[in-house]
């Protein structure tokens, strides 16, 4: 198996959770699989040059290293008629919970004030005007991220309500469906939440237009992809109050540019794309189940669709 | 009845609050209440003076502003036969379990991290180590609101565990009572969380020699009260390793005087006794109805116990 993803520490820490899961798997550096493509079934890969992966002739499943395959997809000469299988593992859907958690309880509970006031070292005293049952969470893109998310803010106290390209059913969350449906969804979200896939339709999903839907104060929460937002109107709205404030992991280019504005925006908590890398150990568990499945001619999970884009 | 809790704004909001529930009850600011003490039935106080309890002759109860009553136990002259009313309410313990998720996510998130390097306009990418399910939280003190919060963490993902002076059951929470079995229970501890009570036996509980029973790199969520936790002591242990990370929101004094170490410790984080202040339309709501069933003939709920000291 070739391996993309990650410099060359990550390589020695990606061939020791393969060799304890499967010694018989033989791992190659991602340079010396190109100067040996004949010899290379599987592929794991995050950031593989545009055309690398068609130049391996006998490979037989990509993996993708990490939660969106929106990289691999950006390359034109992607090999479709490989399978390719996405990193939709119960870990990350447990680290992106925890994640989407900590990002709403830290606008319910105005954590930016807090850090900005303890930066200061001063004592800023003040009544939290929120709970979490009396605000509403909006859930955009109800997949397994979604769906632990859902859990998660309901085991808090949150009422949960969701919006997603085609109906999907999650336990105790009222559904919203396709454009038709995104107004009632974003004009009852007081927190609203990105975890959409990365496709051409979701570009731009979060711009002035939608963020003038939201109740006057909601706030914002982008976990998914950059390009999701359109980062100049969600400052905007910060400015103007429609937003009261916002937690973004996500940034088309990453990482965010030094001096952008977002980084000292007294309402705005910017991190560097963390919220749910699982571990190289639970990824490597995946892909080896995966692979040992598929070499016992099981069906392989998580395909890509191409017609659906994700 | 006589309200001596917040300032002059404070009062104006309690009489608007009372004025909707039970138009029938007089509010009367702290001064005129003690320049006519006859007419005074109940009392809603967080810091009255010492001895002024005293001066009210006809006082039928007492109510505690705020979730602990240490401040008016301070005072040598509070009236012990009348009946004191902790404010447990049920909005309390939700916003306390809000807020202890928001303190444990951080540290599992390494949120002093991801604001420093914010701060700093710095993309600080790192793989965060830890998973809810790995870690297990040690939850002291299992009253409402550490039932609260044991269920809250639990949707979570986390494992949780308790400590209790006295033996107490909750719901998958593995119970650990006293002082015999405070050791087994800190050594179980990744996150140790302290919500007891304010008592003379509590008072430094959190010090150097049971900060070293808990697994090196354990992090402490104080949120209880200032004195359970000996400053010094978890500032050192921040410094050696043998913690990782803390949140604190309760100091001894408050406020934490300007220039005080953990202001600027990068392993800390400082909120200013902000976890579960409950708003005045909740806590009106719970002496409204109190009072109501009392003078229906109905037991108080919630009331102080001077054997326990709680």
């Amino acid at each position: 198996m070739a391996v993309k993803s990650g410099g060359a520490a990550a390589f020695a820490e990606w061939r020791d959770c393969f060799a304890a899961l499967d010694p018989g798997l033989e791992l190659l550096p991602w340079a010396e699989a190109l100067r040996r493509p004949e010899i290379v079934d599987y592929a794991l890969v995050w950031d593989p040059g545009p055309g690398e992966l068609a130049r391996l002739p006998r490979l037989r499943v990509i993996f993708g290293a990490g939660a969106g395959i929106d990289g691999l997809l950006a390359d034109p000469d992607l090999p479709l008629q490989v399978p390719l299988v996405r990193m939709a593992i119960p870990e990350a859907a447990q680290r992106m919970g925890e994640f989407c958690c900590w990002a709403v309880l830290s606008l319910l509970k105005e954590a930016r004030r807090l850090a900005i006031a303890q930066a200061a070292g001063v004592w800023d005293y003040f009544e939290p005007p929120h709970r979490a049952d009396l605000r509403t969470v909006g859930l955009m893109g109800l997949g397994a991220m979604g769906a632990r998310c859902a859990a998660m803010l309901q085991g808090l106290g949150f009422p949960v309500i969701g919006w997603s390209r085609t109906a999907k059913s999650l336990p105790g969350v009222e559904g919203h469906v396709g454009a038709a449906g995104l107004p009632a969804f974003l004009g009852r979200s007081h927190i609203l939440v990105c975890l959409l896939p990365a496709t051409p339709e979701t570009r731009g999903i979060i711009r002035a237009e939608t963020l003038a839907l939201l109740p006057r104060g909601a706030v914002y929460v982008g976990l998914g992809r950059g390009l999701h937002h359109r980062l100049d109107d969600v400052l905007a709205a910060l400015d103007s109050g429609q937003l009261s404030g916002a937690v973004l992991d996500v940034f088309e280019p990453e990482p965010l540019p030094p001096g952008h504005p977002l980084w000292s925006h007294p309402k705005a908590i910017v991190t560097p794309h963390v919220a749910s890398l699982p571990s190289r150990a639970e990824r490597a568990g995946y892909v080896a189940r995966c692979i040992a499945g598929f070499e016992r001619g099981e069906p392989l999970p998580n395909l890509f669709d191409p017609a659906r884009g994700y």
